[in-house]
Order: C-alpha cells, then sequence, then structure tokens
C-alpha cells in the first residue's frame, strides 16, 4: 500500500477566484506511481473550497456569480464582530462548498471526464497564498 | 487490501432527475467481499452530482426545487457563450453538489442510515448515458 | 494498514445546529496510531450534514442564516405528503450540504488549518441522538 503526501502552494487573488489544479494534482498520482486507489485533495483555511468544473471562461464567471447570489459580500454577517475584517460571507460559502474531494484513480489516471477538471475557488476578500494537501493512497 | 473498481452505466432524463443507486453501490461492496473500509462513488462528467436523500416521491421533487431556486434554467450564463448549448445551469448545480461520496462500510455494509439512500443527481439538460465510478477500498 | 470504526454519539438540538466535533476525531486518529492517512466523518441520517467552519459565535448565526434563506422552514415542502412531520428544509439543506467529510492525516494530524473546525449541522426540526462514524485509515 502506498501513500503520498504532498502540498501544493497557490497564490489566489480572492472573492471566488477559480484555480484549475488538475495537472498538479496528476503529477501527484504520476509520482506515486499507483495503479488503483484514490486521491484526496483538501484546501487548508476556512474561506476557500474544492470542487470540479468544465473550466473555461464563462463558467469562472457563472460560479462567480452563483456565489455572489447564494452568499453575497454586501449582505450583514455576524463574523464581523469577532474578527472585523469583512469576509463573512468568504466563510459561509467555503463552509457550504466544503475542503475536500475524492477521486478515484483507475490505471494510473483519475477518473474524471473530458470537462471535468479540479479546482480550487478561493472566496476570501484578498490575495492568499494557499496550501492544497494531495494525498495519494493505492497500490 | 482489497481495492475494487467498477463503473454503473445508467440512463439518466436530465433536469435534476434523481437515481437511487444504492443497491447497485452495496453490490459493488458485498463483491468485493470487504468488511471494513469504505466506498466511493464519483460521477464522471460536469453536469451531475452525487449525495444521499430519503428517497420518496416528495423529496425528489423538493430537490428539484431547491435547484431551480439556486441556479434556475431561465437565468443568463456566460457558459453560454463558450457552446450554446444552453446548460450553464447544469454545470453550475454540479459544482456547487459536487461528483463524489465516500461511505465507510463496517461489518460489510454501508453506514447508511434506513432513510438514507445515495443518489445520483443529472442536472444536463436532456437525456444522458452517466458513468458513475465506484470504488471499495478495505479487508 | 490500519482501519479503526468508532461512531461519536451525539445530543443535538436541530435547526441548524453546529457541533464542533474536530477533538473527538482526532481522538480517534490519535488511537488508531496511523501516522499517515485520512480519516473519514459520516454522519447517519437523513437530515444532517458535516463541513468545516472557523467555529465561532458569529459563524455559528451566519451558517444558520444562510441555510434559511437557501432552504427556508417556512417554504411548502413535497416530502409534507410522506410524514407530515415539517421536516422537508432539514431533508433538502442535508441533500445539499452532503453527509460526509474526508481529511488527509500527516504525521498523525489532520491537515486542518489553526481557524477550520468539524463541524456537524443538524438541520432536523427538534431534538435528536446523533451518530457520527469516524474511520481512520492508514499506516
Amino acid at each position: 500500500m502506498i501513500i503520498k503526501n504532498s502540498t501544493l502552494r497557490l497564490k489566489t487573488e480572492g472573492f471566488c477566484h477559480v484555480v484549475n489544479i488538475t495537472d498538479e494534482v496528476q503529477s501527484q498520482v504520476n509520482e506515486s506511481e499507483i495503479e488503483s486507489g484514490n486521491v484526496t485533495v483538501f484546501v487548508v483555511g476556512s474561506t476557500a473550497g474544492i470542487t470540479v468544473v468544465e473550466y473555461e471562461p464563462g463558467l469562472v464567471k457563472d460560479l462567480e456569480d452563483l456565489f455572489n447570489k447564494l452568499a453575497p459580500p454586501t449582505r450583514d454577517y455576524h463574523h464581523e464582530q469577532a474578527w472585523h475584517d469583512g469576509n463573512g460571507f468568504s466563510h459561509v460559502r467555503a463552509s457550504l462548498l466544503k475542503p475536500s474531494l475524492v477521486v478515484p484513480v483507475v490505471s494510473g489516471k483519475m477518473r474524471l471526464g473530458t470537462w471535468q477538471q479540479i479546482v480550487l475557488l478561493d472566496f476570501d476578500n484578498g490575495p492568499r497564498t494557499r496550501e492544497v494537501a494531495v494525498q495519494v493512497m493505492g497500490q
């Protein structure tokens, strides 16, 4: 059984910045040399999430529109009482989307569709350096 | 350590079609003969998702209503500029719900509640043939 | 390979009750004595979910507000026809948030951020006793 842990470090801009990390994750799968198993992708921190999308400019904007509607930056958030840092909307979006994704690996490849990319969504209200834990487990 | 990969192939109708796949997933757990471990269920493609629900006709309609409200088919989506295929709403719903679910297996059974079924939600805007990767890992 | 299964039993109040279970999950990781692997947290039942949040009183209220907006208790739900128990909103919220979360473990610790706690959200419309399956897998 092989378990391989690594960390991606990414510069993000916040406000629903969508970053395609598919190639970086597949690279970790390749380096692990597993044929069968899975990969867990987990973003460290409470104002970002991981999901999949067909990565093209239109959907990048559509995701931004979706989260602006579900949890607008302009609403009053109780979180403001704790830190006064204006990112209550970032936290609730991240809780809704959640930080992790598990993708099966078969014959050394992730079982993604052709138009199904793994993306980090950074919801914070400014630039960040993000850590994404990538864990490959298998044989 | 046992790792067993299989693929379910399903005919779907789109527009938030809810398909109960619990029995098919449990069958894969049974065939793997693991006693302890977990099962990862992952839908291939960027316009569908996997979750759980008490599978009964009322909640099937309630889920359709929920996603119609969160991401209406009638809104304008930037994705339309890329493909002109009218399914921008399908993509953003799928990104929100996400394609995978991990369920622990104990004593050869998934740790689901009595009224907690595993479902595929197909958000696309027409019939599809879907592939769902099922991966059982354990001992 | 070590696979350790346990069950947390929790008293909850419903209506988006947010319960911080981070310490209980880390305790199971500690007892497993794995150094590298992951932990799957899965709530049994169809009216609750698992996610992460910076656990502080403001965000606890903000999550309640978010789900009250996305799936209000006051809307009519078709689920009411099945059981007449008034918790249609609880079910659709749980399907949206989903019951499981996978967190990588490295050097014996979950890869959580400092302000990133694992929480159970109980969406039901009254007190419950909940079971949360915790499965540690690794070496």
